[in-house]
Order: structure tokens, then sequence, then C-alpha cells
């Protein structure tokens, strides 16, 4: 095992330590957020999109600080409406490319060539080639001081899912719309079903 | 596409729509958490676990209500100390089971068979089977109070890694040491890297 302590990290290579540390969570979700102000419609990729709770059906991401100007914030804060589209092997590549420093006043959709699209009555659009794409509504905004950061905290509005991955008990199938994992900040994976567990229960544990 | 809006969601059956929501984010990290008070260890497995930020480097996940004792918070209160350990495919079913409702009293540990590790001079228990694990210093809890649940922020004190899955730019091979993904609730998968994009510049971007 290597190990790398808290002073060692510190002193590590910026890039380097961009690189490890935001390795060492595990596989985290890829999903392209959308939306729109009068200025235009704006796409990002987030990785760090997280379930909150069914009921209400909450969802959350992290956004980096709030001293560059940030286009996805800017309009979500003024329209409450952001879409969340999974991100696909076959656009995995146009949804990496929307994390580029494009001048304010470029769509995102158009410099990587996605589709907008826009369904229901909410006004931020979604990416009409994602096979699982969300209706958001702006509920909170939290302040992390440590290193000023943000969890933003969306309901969901709608879901929209291509029938292939429902199944019958409401579990989706993501393998079946190729919805892929990112590591790091720059690696992209295929992902692979190998064991559906039931509810764990302490009367029903199988044999190690 | 199949739809599914609010008040549908709010109609659906609890399993149905538990299964649905804890879907949607896309995958999801798979760590067993590591904490211990003078009342015992204790291991319960997270999916939540998200980036904050690299320097300081901080991780943070999300705990469901206190309504019911939650022995990983108590302790983690308690000690300010907590460890995440990767779970990878050799161990996925013995982590899941970490979730099932065992007694007061009863070590995860030994319940399902994973083996406890003290490393370094932290008071949280590792998980030894896992090839990539953190030491953690608990930093803040947020409290969300739009459905009673809680941001946990720890920063990193150490972290531990097989050799196998240190690349020399500081990524990390998550792959080589066979970590999992999950989706939903219950759904255990292997991932396969497919592509490791440069960092996007808007100078750089390739023919879509």
């Amino acid at each position: 095992m290597k190990s790398f302590n808290k002073k060692e990290i510190k002193g590590l290579d910026k890039i380097y330590r961009l690189n490890l540390i935001n390795s060492v969570s595990g596989y985290k979700s890829a999903n392209l957020i959308g939306t729109k102000s009068e200025s235009g419609e704006n796409l990002a990729i987030f990785s760090s999109v997280v379930h909150l709770g069914a009921n209400p059906a909450l969802l959350g991401f992290i956004m980096r600080p709030a001293s560059v100007p940030r286009n996805t914030l800017t309009n979500m804060k003024e329209t409450k409406s952001f879409t969340i589209n999974a991100v696909s092997e076959d656009m995995m590549e146009k949804a990496h490319y929307t994390s580029a420093n494009f001048e304010i006043g470029t769509s995102e959709f158009s410099a990587c060539k996605l589709t907008p699209e826009y369904l229901g009555n909410g006004e931020a659009p979604f990416v009409k080639e994602s096979k699982l794409k969300i209706a958001m509504h702006l509920e909170q905004i939290i302040d992390i001081e440590l290193n000023d950061t943000m969890l933003v905290i969306g309901s969901i509005e709608t879901v929209y899912v291509d029938e292939v991955a429902l199944t019958s008990n409401g579990q989706l199938d993501l393998n079946a719309i190729s919805t892929v994992a990112i590591s790091g900040l720059n690696r992209y994976h295929q992902v692979q079903e190998i064991a559906n567990y039931p509810y764990a229960r302490t009367t029903e544990l199988p044999e190690f």
C-alpha cells in the first residue's frame, strides 16, 4: 500500500493532487446540467449529482467556487429551473468538452454539437441525445464555507426515461441505455451489472 | 420515453418510488464507512460519498434522518474520526449486507465477515480487504432541512492505496483494484475504462 498523509497531500504538485483527490471517492455519475436565461442556453458536465431522498424526490450536486463566473448558477437562480441529463457512451466525448471554458454567450450545445430540447413547461433545455433526463426545480443552495463550494438542491419535477431501462419494480437498468461512469476528472467507463442483491435483512444473511 | 411527473411520483408504490428515484442520479460510488466508539466498531455501506474539493482535500456524504439510531453518526461525533473504504468486487456482497438493521452492539465487521484494521493514529477501523482506504477527520455536519438529511463533511487525513492503482500523474486506476459502482439501492456493477480525455480547452476541441 502506498500512503499519502495530509502534509504530503498538501505538498503534491497541483495537477497530481487534483487527479488523486478527485479519484479517491470512487466512481461518479456523469450528468449534463442544462439551464437557460435571457442571455442564452448553457450546458455543463457534473460528476457530483447525488441522491438526497425519494419522498420528496430530491437530488443535489456540488458547485465550485463562485469567484469565477458560472452561467449554470446564474441561470438557475434566475429561472429556478434546470435539467439533469444522463451521459451515455455515444455522447460522452461531447459531454466532456462542455467543461471547456467557453466565452460568455457561447452555447455549449452548439460548441459541442448536442441538441437542446424543450419538454413539458420547464424553462431549461434538455439534451435530446440523453436517454434519462430530469426536469428540476431549484429548492435551495447551501454554502459550504469550509472550501467556498455549494450544495445545490433541486426537487424532481419530471423524470423522462427510455422504456428499455425501466424494469418492473422501478429500478432503472442503466446498462441498457449505456450510461457511463466517471472517475477522477478525465476517465470515462463502461458499466456492466454483476449483482442485484435483495434488501438486506439480518434474518436473511447469505453464507459468506 | 416514459415520463413520471411530480404527482405521479408521489402516487407511486413506496418500493417502486424508492427504486426509481434512487436510480435516476446515475452510477454511484460504493464505500464502507468505519467508525468506533466505546460501545464497539461499526461499519456501513454508503453510495453517496462525493468529492468536495482537493485543497483542502474534503469529501462528503449524505446521511439519512436521525430519527432512527445511527451508530455511524453517534460514533463520528464522539471521536471525530471515520474511515472510507472502497468496495471491490470480491467483497461487495459482504459490503451490501452491512446495510441490514443489526442490533446495537453487533459489529457489522463480524456479522459480515470483514476484517477491522487499524492504521496510523486514527481511532476508526479500516476494512482490511479494501484496496483504497481513507482516514477522515469529521469537519462539519450540515443539516438539510428540506428532508431532514445531513451532509457530513470530512477532511482527508491519509489515503492508502494499492500501488497497482496509482498512475504516474496521480489519477487512480480504479479498474485495477476492481472497485464496483452501485445503481439504485441494490445493483452492483463491474467497470471498464473506455476513454481518458485531456483537460478540456476551447482551443483544442476535437472534431465531433
